[in-house]
């Protein structure tokens, strides 16, 4: 195995010590400890952590108001059961730059094991070898071990004191929202410990319990020890007994095998047959055994999780690291989740986020199904404080806290808290995910339903139909994933998102009520659920509004939105980011600047709902808005810039996302890892380079490898079929165990029984014309329309001003005409001309026959057809279809876009997209044809191949050009795709 | 002096306790005590006040953002000088209902004393009789005394402790905003204290300083007794030590005199010379010294300002006491201002608010400048941190803190904090308005010019030219006067009063230049102004983007005020107001309630800039929708009732915020008096009932007696001319002393030199005539050119239906022959055939001659010529100048409002109240003639006499009615107004 299997590290810098301590953090989703050294010091924050284990802490206002949350939940440092200290000689050992003469220090993903090997010369001389390994065990939910050897010259004494080390203070930035609180006193109260030699081994254990959440901890260290090792107590008075062991033989070994229990509600005591048993299990596996089990459960996760990159080391190994922590970090029992930053530091107190639904489901929800139905399940656990907590804010159904570890609010600023109700939304789309990928329905009866619906029933609570917008269901007063906006009304995702919910909640509704009688009366008279409501949620959902702006042809991100004053990029000192640690959020946020994908996070996960070239102008709209100040935004920014065809742009954020802690770019990695940007940069992979997304059932890949890549190979889970996926430049393999499974690449279906192999790159599979002046020649008939208005009014117009007018609309080409003569018209007149001039037109174009379809074109349609590649007409012509019909041509196309339905015109892609779109192919899949410099850039913007027509367009604007139509050859246009 | 100079009780209730503390509160505007007994005991806040005297405490954030209030100002509670305990035979003398057997306690406004006398019988059956008086001295800022007598049976013992009690711990509630914090710690340090018998008297005398503000204080009290009187000192290990007097002659009198002395910074000490003049001050005048002192200073303070009412004694002695204790709450030494609850409470924490200079200033201006002088002088005070706390808010200029006592903000909620920059614009109102009403520019060169442009700055750089509003001036993200919305976009109430401050800044600084040419050179250096600036001002105050919504015709609060849902009043319980107490802020802020006046207060701050009409549809539209939740409210909405002719609305407003306290309307007035709701009630009658306002430089009044009352009395000070108003039924009487002056009654112009006596009621100064059917016939033009159109159409319509057609606009006439025949048209075809139907009418007009003047009309035009009575035309025809033309008529009305401009047609009263603004008249002063329904409402909906003509209306809805235009009389019209 290659280095991209680790880290390491072999110098050893205190500078660097806060952030290595959370790279080298080891854990198993319920056990976590920091990668601090095993003597505790130097050291910046040693923390040990029970996911879920935590103290409450009032939270106090300046000044309160009704329904604030009133507890805060802090994930506690715990004791630790690892820690030993090493005296060689008379000289205590410590890691500092002028002892240690060589360090190295390892954390393996495919054994599991921590390792640190040092060359110390103490002060006065003495040399010793030392080697420390320590493992959380994956296959044991409480189990961990370490193991400490050395070696030295014969003589000298060596004393190793082992403890069950009390926690110390907690770093703390008091003006760094983002970094946890400090308790006011030590939340931990030891409630006794035990100390005996047992069965060969020293055994020590201890029990505590906290004060206001009244949790009960029992952890206890074991204590394997050569023979010849003299082992004694030392009373101490800080911290608990010390067990000393003290050898003179030059060389020592100690293994330490220790446990952690503790308890899921409160005041429940720890059972000790539980503990014991964890006791016999460390006493009879000790270490090897432990790490034997290690490689084989890391074996089977690699097996179904890795992803291989060949052409960008830094970036496979830090895919490994991030998806080997996330592992280590996530929750896989139940009652415990995947918090902000895992089991790795303090960050954000060890809660709980939408991070959780959004950012770190699909990992597990496509390659350990398991593990993401465990998560449900936390969320299940805790509807009944999300259904408290609406009701303290006089809502009906659910809603979920923003951050919680316990199921309670722990939000101290609503503002970007609990208005964040999207998080309703986003649990609601990671369940529906998960049942659609898994095929696994049986979460639905087993309590999820009752939760879809609950959440679902605050919507329609939270939001009602309002007339002072025709009608449609708005939410007010919310604020959406981006936190540079709050408060505001109709958040587009968050209406994206709760439409989405609504609808797929009444779908289940209708199915469970049919599919599963019993189950639906049951919760119907469980939480009063009338039909009346289900119907209510279905007409909410489609008469959602959801903000869009005409002029802009964007989705803005709110109603007010594109009120605000833009913020000066450019201006502003570069230092000052992220803007959240130096600007007031009344300056914040009353500027279009983004913290993170807002708007864009929906076009992701509604990819379906939004066409291509609405996601593409969305993303330019917000690209350069958007600061990335969260970590939560690259992957998405990287994968919908992947999805606009911007290789380069989402290998740079794909970059961003994945080396975000091993490169520290954020800057704040020594208080925790980021689990939502590890997660998503195995997203940038898949949905970002693979172009995987689910359309409806099948699984579709429309793979982008950067240029410099050999290949990319990763696997995705659908129903019972395990997919590989291996794209290289030329070629893409797709395999299949389990059942044969439909797919599709790009647009093209494959039924996979077993492995297929296809081009990697676009097939031409549809050909879009422009009309005027590619079909026909139109050009004259308008030349003459306007003409017939222009010598009317005696405004001045002649075939160089009619040139201007090509591939233009109707109303600029009138503005066009007004402009160059100075006329200005109220809105009545100009409507009154534009009529008259298209009656003029039209009436003209009854002259049309097939005799005036341009040369060559008849030819060109007759050989697409006969190789099955589809053609559109993409015109701006409102009489497209009549032009069509007289030139006889009204059956030849396989699909005409409706011109009053388009929004912006040329140059906008929109017109070849929406052509694309209705054939159901890609982009990169089309060829346009256009005669005019505004259809021209139309296709290029819409990322599909440009073929120039005529002289108004130029040869090097074009991937063809021809001089006329009767020189377009079907095997030049094939040409461009090879 | 009748009962209405004083607030008594007799009976003792500790039910009432805590509120009548407040309400017997005792103070000068420096030192406050409320009014707890002399023992302390019992006692619900037994709180000693120095106004800005205060503690920091730092704010705890559960989040932290960047530029949040750090620290929290709280005014403490002193040392308590007036304290005395009594003990009789062995039995402690205790205020309980068993053992009191007669109460008395009255605060006497124009005394200034309290009195208490007890007739107290002892659980073992000792009887004695008991007064205390004590005052805070209104003359000598330092000084307060109380005097103690009692009468027992000779040969009781009886004891006296008296000492300088330390504050006890203060009540609190977590859960009330309203309600002061605890502090930590004990925020005072002693730091030495001194007894000493001095000439005859004993004295002690203690001094403190505060841990975080470092402020000191040094307060003493000397001890004034009997000969016989035996006295020791009795050290006491919890507080300062007792000063104990004993006597067993039967009878006892003690007099304590005090001061109190503190520092205006941090770390400086109290100066020793001032406190020994204010102890020698104490010895020499003696209890009765300063109580006679006192009377002259309250006669002084009522002869200026007392408000005489005949006819509502509640009333009268409600606001009495109101402006009594206003006198007693505010600071006048121009480094201090008028807290929330003044020196009567902790609520609030003692901090000052914009209530100082919209709520508090008016009565003060208009009665007491030097006291308005000294406010403006405390903001001065504050400047050089307004300034900075504008740049931590990254804005150039200054921003004053939302509440404050040493000019931080220690607003913890900056969403109702900081975010109400109206602020801003509330203290320049206030110079502006002090500087209008005095003529004393002394203040701008003495640096209030630097506040008011510092302020004005602040405008320009927080908004922005918005293109998306048509290029106007737009201020985003702010929080206006109602606090049940937040973090808006072009809060209504803050963008006028922005668009005022910066179009006076700029008018100023214009005046400056020329006329204090010296003094604006060193202003513009010291600050760095610049012409552009100013110009830059003057066009963001041009350009301000007020809102306004065609549809309902008024000001929307904000811009998406009108996107929210209406709150559903009628089903939402009644006990869960205030909303603040039983609701989130994410529910309040997403309904249209108000808290308090919003847009309304706009409507009376800046009541020239928008006429009558706008003002009575912005009011009742804001009217329903206000809890008045906030202590601010009634007296605003009560006003604004009056402005729209709304009597009984604006008494029962008037009531709520006169008696707020008295009456304990809010239920909290145990943490202090209102103090904004009292100068409320002083407003209330002089702006409410007297109608008072300043129109530009003359004082105009407009008195609307209730019915019951016999006179209204009081007095208003405009320059040097002191005003005094005398209202009974039927007359006013306007006298002056000082310089003569020109003042309004309604809209008659009166040169006051002396006395001037005129009827209260409106005379009728105009008539205000509709055009078709009064003036000339047009129906059967009308009937024709619609009925050419319906025969065309194929549409039906006869006489029957045209009836319906009388007063209403073209296009809603369209509509309903449209709706009759169940005919849509799309709106350009609408268009289409109102122009068809117009031109068809106006050509038929063409055949109008004078002859075609209705009978009548011609002879009462010139009888009102002849009586001076204007006359106007209010029609809703676009034709209107063009008929009277045709009539030889368009000369013969002073006004004819242009149809084109009004917003909404009759029956809105806006085309009749605009032709009353434009005759410069009143409503009350005009009578309107219509012969249509929607006429006589829009006349009776614009507050005139409404005179009906024809068969179309009924005699019942009208003053007078008569069958034709033949039949109009001016003597009966005038007879409407006798």
């Amino acid at each position: 195995m290659g280095d991209s299997w680790k880290i390491f590290e072999d110098r050893f810098s205190d500078r660097d010590l806060a952030r290595r301590e959370s790279l080298f953090s080891i854990g198993n989703g319920y056990l976590g400890f920091r990668g601090f050294f095993d003597e505790r010091r130097p050291a910046y924050h040693p923390g040990v952590f029970i996911n879920g284990f935590y103290e409450l802490t009032p939270i106090h206002y300046g000044e309160h108001a009704y329904g604030l949350a009133k507890y805060n939940q802090t994930m506690l440092d715990l004791p630790d059961c690892r820690y030993i200290d090493i005296t060689i000689g008379e000289e205590d050992f410590c890691m500092s730059s002028s002892t240690v003469e060589h360090y190295y220090r390892e954390l393996n993903f495919s054994t599991g094991i921590l390792r640190r090997h040092v060359k110390w010369r103490s002060p006065s001389g003495i040399s010793a070898d030392m080697t420390w390994e320590s493992l959380i065990s994956l296959s044991r939910k409480h189990l961990g071990a370490m193991r400490f050897s050395l070696k030295t010259e014969p003589g000298i004494p060596v004393r190793v004191r082992s403890t069950i080390a009390l926690p110390s203070e907690r770093p703390r930035d008091e003006y760094d929202p983002r970094v946890s609180t400090r308790l006011m006193r030590p939340p931990l109260q030891q409630t006794g410990d035990t100390y005996r030699h047992h069965n060969g081994y020293y055994e020590m254990t201890s029990s505590f319990h906290t004060l206001e959440s009244r949790l009960h901890l029992t952890c206890s260290a074991l204590h394997r020890y050569d023979k010849d090792v003299f082992a004694a107590v030392e009373d101490n008075e800080f911290t608990l007994p010390f067990v000393t062991f003290t050898a003179d033989s030059g060389t020592f070994t100690l293994e330490k095998c220790f446990y952690y229990h503790d308890t899921d509600s409160p005041d429940h005591q720890v059972p000790r047959e539980e503990a014991d048993a964890s006791m016999d299990l460390a006493a009879s596996l000790g270490f090897d055994g432990l790490a034997a089990e290690q490689k084989q459960e890391l074996d089977r996760f690699w097996d179904a999780c890795d992803v291989e990159i060949d052409g960008d080391d830094a970036l496979q190994r830090a895919l490994r690291f991030n998806l080997f922590q996330l592992l280590q970090s996530t929750g896989t029992d139940g009652r415990t989740s995947l918090a902000a930053k895992g089991l790795t530091g303090g960050g954000y107190e060890g809660h709980y986020f939408w991070d959780t639904e959004i950012y770190g489901m699909p990992f597990f929800t496509f390659t350990c199904p398991k593990t993401a139905r465990s998560l449900v399940l936390y969320r299940m656990s805790i509807l009944e404080r999300a259904r408290e907590r609406s009701q303290e804010l006089s809502q009906r159904g659910a809603l979920f806290p923003w951050r919680t570890i316990n199921g309670l609010e722990a939000s101290a600023y609503y503002p970007a808290g609990t208005a964040q109700y999207h998080i309703n939304a986003d649990i609601a789309y990671s369940i529906f995910q998960y049942i659609d990928v898994t095929g696994d329905r049986s979460l639905l009866t087993e309590g999820t339903a009752e939760l879809l619906f609950e959440t679902a029933r605050f919507w329609a609570d939270l939001g009602f139909f309002n007339p002072r917008k025709g009608g449609t269901f708005c939410i007010n007063e919310v604020t959406g994933p981006d936190e540079y906006s709050a408060l505001v009304n109709n958040n587009f995702y968050t209406n994206a998102m709760a439409k989405y919910h609504l609808m797929r909640a009444s779908d289940e509704a209708e199915h469970l009520k049919t599919a599963e009688g019993e189950y639906w009366n049951a919760l119907c008279a469980k939480i009063d659920l009338k039909e009346e409501e289900i119907s209510f949620w279905r007409e909410a959902s489609r008469r959602m509004y959801l903000p869009y702006d005409t002029e802009l042809g964007i989705h803005p991100q709110d109603d007010s939105f594109l009120q605000r004053e833009p913020w000066d990029f450019a201006g502003r000192p570069k230092e000052k980011y992220p803007l959240l640690l130096y600007y007031h959020p009344l300056v914040i946020y009353r500027y279009q600047v983004l913290k993170q994908a807002d708007a864009v996070l929906a076009l992701l996960l509604l990819h379906d709902q939004f066409p291509w070239y609405q996601r593409k102008r969305d993303f330019s709209f917000y690209e350069p808005l958007t600061t990335g100040d969260s970590s939560l935004s690259a992957c998405i920014q990287g994968i919908v810039a992947f999805d606009c065809g911007d290789v380069d742009l989402g290998m740079k954020y794909c970059r961003d996302t994945s080396l975000m802690d091993i490169e520290d770019l954020h800057r704040n990695t020594k208080d925790g890892l980021h689990t939502a940007a590890m997660a998503g940069s195995w997203m940038s992979m898949v949905f970002g380079i693979g172009g995987f997304r689910m359309e409806g059932s099948v699984p579709r890949f429309r793979p982008q490898l950067p240029e410099s890549w050999k290949m990319l190979k990763f696997r995705v889970k659908v129903r019972s079929s395990l997919l590989t996926v291996i794209i290289t430049p030329e070629h893409t393999v797709y395999q299949v165990s389990g059942p044969p499974i439909t797919i599709r690449h790009r647009s093209r279906q494959i039924e996979l029984t077993d492995e297929v192999t296809v081009e990697t790159r676009p097939a031409l599979r549809g050909v879009i014309f422009d009309l005027d002046g590619v079909i026909t020649s139109t050009d004259e008939f308008h030349y003459r329309a306007w003409k017939m208005l222009a010598d009317r009014e005696g405004w001045d117009f002649d075939h160089g001003l009619n040139m201007h007018l090509r591939g233009v609309s109707r109303r600029e080409s009138l503005m066009i005409i007004l402009r160059h003569n100075q006329v200005e018209l109220d809105e009545a007149t100009v409507r009154t001309y534009m009529d008259e001039k298209n009656r003029a037109y039209r009436e003209s174009l009854h002259s049309l026959t097939r005799d005036d379809i341009l040369p060559g074109i008849e030819d060109l349609l007759s050989q697409l057809k006969l190789q099955g590649i589809q053609t559109a007409v993409a015109s701006a012509s409102r009489n497209a279809g009549f032009i069509l019909k007289r030139l006889e041509l009204e059956d030849a196309f396989d699909f005409v876009v409706p011109a009053q339905e388009v929004v912006r015109g040329k140059p906008d892609c929109e017109v070849f997209s929406r052509a694309a779109d209705a054939l159901g192919l890609f982009p990169e899949e089309c060829a346009g044809i256009e005669d005019a410099a505004a259809g021209i850039e139309s296709i290029k913007t819409a990322m599909m191949k440009a073929v120039g027509v005529g002289e108004a367009v130029t040869e090097s604007d074009n991937d063809l050009y021809v001089p006329d139509t009767a020189s377009l050859r079907l095997e030049d246009i094939l040409k461009l795709f090879e």
